[in-house]
């Protein structure tokens, strides 16, 4: 941190800061130039982020200027070489593209294994889908619960697919644990802090959703709880933020899959089913984020899309899953990857 | 709900339409005009968004435009005349402006005490502090915990203010109710749909912050969650929303009070520390939001916010509040209205 | 601007900044922490910004920090004291809150010179009114042109109001400059530079509305433009910005008006029609704006709303736009101020 | 249009709506049904929006429905198969990708030359370089003006590439036309509806840049105003949106290239240089437009981008400009394009 005063501030205005940066028991570095004095902070403090804020209303104070980034764990500086995560024989991070797929609510047992065994014929390597779900409107359909977890242990025993899933609340943690290979953390749950000691106190790798208006720091220090309770397996998914636009439900922001991968090493993905919330706009965001570089995708698959209970409106059918994933092996290798699970 | 066909849509894909209304358990009520025919949907359903979603994307449909408000017990439709909340002497929805004021977070027993009385001196109605905080950074300060409750029931007894203080997480519901008057929902809580069902099987009345990215039909739908389990007795709080702007933490939405009163029949107020995140800005937003209606304010008050543990840049000291609490009475009284608890 | 290298940079890197910062004509100013240098960039030259970017880019940076604001001459820190500016008998920045009124687009004699007198009638200082419309669709009404400007001028002569009206583009100037007394430059125009050196160039005040999605600091670098080219007397006008809200047209901004003050000596006024594009809410818009401290507002009235060619939905009608002056006074008062040209 | 009355709502409020319709010279199409009453408005009004606006307002008027889209000439609707535009060899909107390359400004006549002679070499087939510039602040660099023009011809003399170069005021239109092949009008430019008008007197195609908050209606709306001018040769230009995300400049909207070719018949290409703001991200987010889609690309290129004189933080040198495109034949292919100019 290094505190710029202005033109005209004293001795008195210095003094008093570095009084204040001492008595946050950390130390002040003076360095007077021609038109102004620099005072550097140096020390750690948990409260880093109020000390700024703070010291920028003092007297005399220009600006505040924070050096460095206020996440560790997940940062490139922490850890140089990708994190590559492996479930079953799936790996995510590596050169692999992981592709998720499966229904967003799982409605019936029928629905559920068809469309299990649907994405996995078409190259899906994990299977998603949702027994609790977000819902805006306390009147919709809130997703079956522990039932619904019963039906998705089905799928995933008569596909052999390892299953993502979300957790809604703490409380469901040590439930749903028993039956997901990758734990859900939902856009609207990214800053749920205490949804996220718990998934930081299991052992399984998380898929952590960007807040609808977080930026990339936000979301990199809500990976950080999860980090720094111990569990360092965090996958990050980009799923569309809000913006002004209403075409789209979301805008998808490509550019943070290749500015995630600059900050950190852990890997991300992409969610073009949330992301853009459009049918006909899928497959086009699909290739895109492969072809930003993306780690895997998540795709929202529905035997009749029309009927779904749930985000049929951005759900693909499984002719029009079948075609993406066509599609996506010529973008993936025209980038240096491959589709995992497909062919050998 | 009404299903605009385009103008080259055909019988078939009108029956079609239809069928799938039918469906879903509604009735369609079809209207042929001169250059397109118009479908409207008659009948309740749970999956009606989601409806909406895939009529939209069936062949030969151009929009289809939804009726009315998806919200319903918040709406002035459903009740036309103000809620008025009573929490001991203070009403909160009636011609009263009720200032609540006090500490970010609970720090010491004597912050809390002295702020409870300083607060109260200066004409304050309820006391606010928060216990547990929610905070961008696993390395930041979280609040005490029940420590801090207790803290601020010392301070409530001291002053005979009523208090309202945040509750993070649901299985903290029960603690929390027994030391407050009014339960805080914070912002990034505002669709964390477990913790709205759970503070609505309370009896106590909910202070209910609109998210960062949220509309205000999204807010009324999380009021919904709350007023749909059974307790009537919301406050919404508008505290910033996310622009692009970086000058100021948050943008204040003051229209967002005449709106919200518009559309409902529930007490709002105005958190303008947390709105500007900036000390100098707070009186002149806090009588903004006074000349435009608000029903309340959401003040910080701490005795030195330069070593504030927690959002010190945006805390008023003491002289300030007191100033402010000067400068509010006739502006109060300029629309209307009278400040609660000042004078007779 | 200060170059902070990351803790990694070597010799060679710091050498190499200090090289770029010289052939830009500027001095570079080392200062060796413990933990990494710090480099003080010296001077001033004209493409700061970019170089600012490029040395951000440079290896061995860590971040490159702008010191100081890139707006000189409506800074606070160029002029302590407050621009006042006067056109006849109005001043506007000083103690009094200034109302300008009239229709949004100019239609007939008729309609202008009723409504010049309603508003006159009423307490407006300042009769505004269209005569070149920029409009979204090439299909709507795009205003009566040189027209509208002469019924202006009649209104005008009728009510001996000063006139504010809006032009559009630079070849207009010369025109326009015959029949306003304040020259508007609209808000999809704030980053139209021609125009803005070609206002600059005239001697009449010119009132420039904030962006739909400018930053204060960009406003304030349009302000630049004008006051660069020897027009010091700029009137900034904050009328909403683009955020993900749709329930109001725009999201004002009433946070933009105290902040403005702190930053720059100009007078602000609020545009609450366009600001919120409801008529129900601009009257608590229009007091929140006054009781943050707004110089003045602009207001659009029309005889009749419901007919009204150009945003009608947004206009007062006679005896609202009444109702909204009576309630002004008091609030106007409540903060020291007073309405120009009311009484006295 | 549509009118839904609410429930409530009775005779004399539907007369009132249908007279309001009749005298704007349009007919009013009543639908009773069980639960509330559907007016239907059908005709042509070039006040249709406004209209809209006021009815609105009405009593006992719940919600007014846009039908169709306000644009015309630019919908798919209009015109169901892809407009290719031409110009010398280079065909846009047909199944090649056009990459236009060069320096943001004009510098010097060997900076132009040898950056045109670069991007033809690695396989660009269009020259793009600025002679007039906007700049944020007066006190930038805003252009050689007509000296950059006659640098730019001999640059394209030079390498026979056609130029697309910016025109910033309707003043200059005149003057541009006579050097540029695509006529480029920036982002802040979007509404400027009297450059537009001139721009779409020429015969010379348009590159129309989206502006930064500008929703996919506006943009095409504003494509309108060359169309219904005469010149049907418009190029659409996705260069990113004004987001809260500060990380990026700007936040590339990859969906809009997917949704622009759903709903018109023009092309569209993206600007990742602009979009991102950041050198490193070019590249991944010119492979992702591609694979989205694009029609084409526009790409900052800069002998040394270090010392450029505008945006240098965002322009690729000749060895990054060279591996983007050797990246970018492949993913090209995987979707079934070419890139233009390239082999054969």
């Amino acid at each position: 941190m290094i505190v710029v005063m202005n033109k005209k501030s004293g001795e008195k205005e210095i003094a008093d800061i570095v009084k204040r940066i001492e008595a946050a028991g950390l130390q002040a570095h003076l360095s007077e130039g021609v038109e102004r004095t620099v005072i550097g902070v140096v020390g750690v403090s948990p409260m880093f982020q109020d000390l700024r804020e703070s010291l920028a209303l003092m007297p005399g104070v220009e600006e505040v200027v924070r050096i460095g980034k206020p996440y560790k764990l997940s940062s490139r500086e922490f850890q140089p070489e990708d994190t590559v995560i492996k479930i079953g024989n799936v790996s995510i991070g590596g050169n692999e593209v992981v592709v998720m797929a499966g229904p967003c609510a799982v409605e019936t047992e029928d629905q559920a294994i068809s469309t299990a065994r649907a994405v996995k014929a078409a190259g899906a390597s994990v299977l998603r889908g949702g027994a609790f779900k977000p819902s805006t409107s306390p009147y919709s359909f809130r997703g079956l619960g522990e039932e619904g977890l019963k039906i998705l242990a089905s799928a995933k025993e008569e596909t052999g697919l390892p299953l993502v899933t979300e957790v809604l609340t703490p409380a469901d943690v040590q439930l749903v644990v028993q039956y997901a290979d990758i734990l859900q953390v939902g856009a609207r749950n990214m800053q749920n802090f205490i949804l996220l000691d718990e998934v930081g106190k299991t052992q399984k790798p998380v898929l952590l959703k960007r807040g609808m208006s977080a930026t990339l720091e936000e979301w990199l220090l809500a990976v950080e709880y999860v980090l720094s309770e111990g569990n360092r397996q965090v996958i990050l998914c980009e799923r569309g933020i809000r913006t002004f636009e209403t075409y789209t439900r979301n805008t998808l922001d490509i550019s943070a899959i290749p500015s995630i991968q600059k900050l950190s090493h852990l890997p991300i993905i992409a969610d073009p089913s949330h992301g853009t919330g459009r049918r006909e706009l899928v497959a086009p965001l699909a290739l895109a984020a492969v072809a930003a570089g993306a780690n895997g995708l998540l795709i929202e698959v529905h035997p009749t899309p029309d009927t779904a209970l749930k985000d049929g409106a951005q759900s693909l059918d499984f002719e029009q899953f079948e075609r993406l994933m066509a599609q996506l092996a010529p973008v993936a290798a025209s980038v240096g990857r491959r589709v995992a699970g497909k062919g050998g």
